[in-house]
C-alpha cells in the first residue's frame, strides 16, 4: 500500500473499532493489530492519539450528509418521503447490528465533549453539517409547498438531529427499533406538518 | 462513619466523578482518594468495579422521578406548566456547570449499553422509571383536560425523554442553553397540544 492508502486503511479499520467501543477504550495497539500495520507507520500518519481521533472525526465527517444528498436525489416521492426513507435506511442498518453502535458523532460528543476542547470543536463542525443537511432538505420541502411558508426550518432541523441522537442512545438499551420508530412517527406525523 | 454511611459516602463521591468523567475513565483509586476511604472498605461494600457501577445506577435511580413528583406537587400552575418548569430547573442546573456533564443515565447508556449486559438491564429499569414519571404527568394533564382525551400519553412520554437525552448530548458541544431551549419550545409548543 502507498502512504495515503495505508492511512486510509488505518482510519477505516479504526472507525469500526471506535464505533463499537468508544475512543478511550480503543488502544493504538489494537488498531495496529487489526489494520496489520507497524507502530512506526501509525505515528508517521498521526502525531498522537488525539491527532488520530481528530482525523477520525474528519473521516466520519460527511457520511450523514452524503447519504442524505443521495436520498434526496432519488427520482420518486416527495422531499419529506425521501427524508423519511433516509432515516429508515439507518433503522435497517441498526436492525442488522442488533441496535448497537449508535451514531459515531453522538457517541464521541457524549464521550469526549466535556473532556477535550479540540474534539468538542471538531464535533461541533461535523454536527453542524448534519443539521445543515436536514435544514437544506426541509427548505427544499418548504419551497415546493410540502411545509408551510413560515415553517421554522433551521430550528426544526436542529431539533430533529438532537432527537435522533437521543433515540440512538435509547436504542442501545431497548435493543429494538421502538425508539427509531417512535422518532419517525412523531417527527413525520406531528412536527413536519 | 458506620458501614452504611461509608457506603453512602463512597457512592455520593463516586456519583459526581462518574458524572464528570464516565465509568471506564473513573479509577477505583481515584474514588478511594476522593472519598478518603481505604481499599478494603471499598471491597467490603462492592464485590467488583462492575458491582460498584450497578450500585451507582441504583444510587442515581429515582432522582429524575423524585424531582418531577416534587415539581408536580407544587401549588401553582397547570400540570403542563409544572412539567415545563421541571425541565427548566435542569436547564438552570446545567447553566451552572457550563452545560457539561449531561444526564448520568444517558451517559452510562451510551458508554455501557453495548458493552455490559448487566448495565444495560439496570439502565433499562432506571430509564423506564424516567419515562413512567413523564407519562404519569401527561396522564394527569390529560385527565384535567390540558391534553386531548385521545392524546398518546405513553408514546409521547418516551419521545420526550429520548429527545431530552439527545438535547443533553448536543449541549456538551454547543456549550450553551440552545438545545434545551429548543427542546422546550418544540415539546411544549408543538407536541403537548
Amino acid at each position: 500500500m502507498g502512504k495515503r492508502d495505508t492511512k486510509q486503511h488505518i482510519l477505516e479499520v479504526a472507525a469500526d473499532i471506535v464505533h463499537l467501543k468508544g475512543f478511550n477504550a480503543t488502544g493504538i495497539q489494537e488498531v495496529l493489530a487489526a489494520a496489520g500495520v507497524p507502530k512506526g507507520s501509525f505515528y508517521f500518519h498521526f502525531k498522537s492519539k488525539e491527532d488520530f481521533g481528530l482525523q477520525l472525526l474528519d473521516f466520519y465527517d460527511g457520511h450523514f450528509d452524503g447519504l442524505l444528498q443521495k436520498a434526496l436525489a432519488g427520482p420518486e416521492g416527495t422531499v419529506l418521503e425521501k427524508l423519511r426513507l433516509f432515516f429508515r435506511g439507518f433503522r435497517d442498518y441498526f436492525a442488522g447490528c442488533g441496535y448497537t453502535r449508535g451514531c459515531p458523532i453522538g457517541n464521541l460528543a457524549q464521550e469526549m465533549g466535556d473532556q477535550n476542547e479540540a474534539f468538542r470543536q471538531k464535533i461541533a463542525e461535523v454536527w453542524q453539517k448534519m443539521t445543515g443537511a436536514v435544514a437544506a432538505a426541509l427548505e427544499q420541502a418548504r419551497q415546493v409547498g410540502e411545509l408551510p411558508v413560515d415553517f421554522p426550518v433551521q430550528k426544526t432541523a436542529e431539533f430533529i438531529v438532537n432527537s435522533w441522537e437521543g433515540a440512538l442512545i435509547r436504542q442501545k438499551i431497548t435493543r429494538n427499533s421502538e425508539p427509531l420508530d417512535l422518532f419517525e412517527e412523531i417527527i413525520f406525523g406531528k412536527i413536519l406538518k
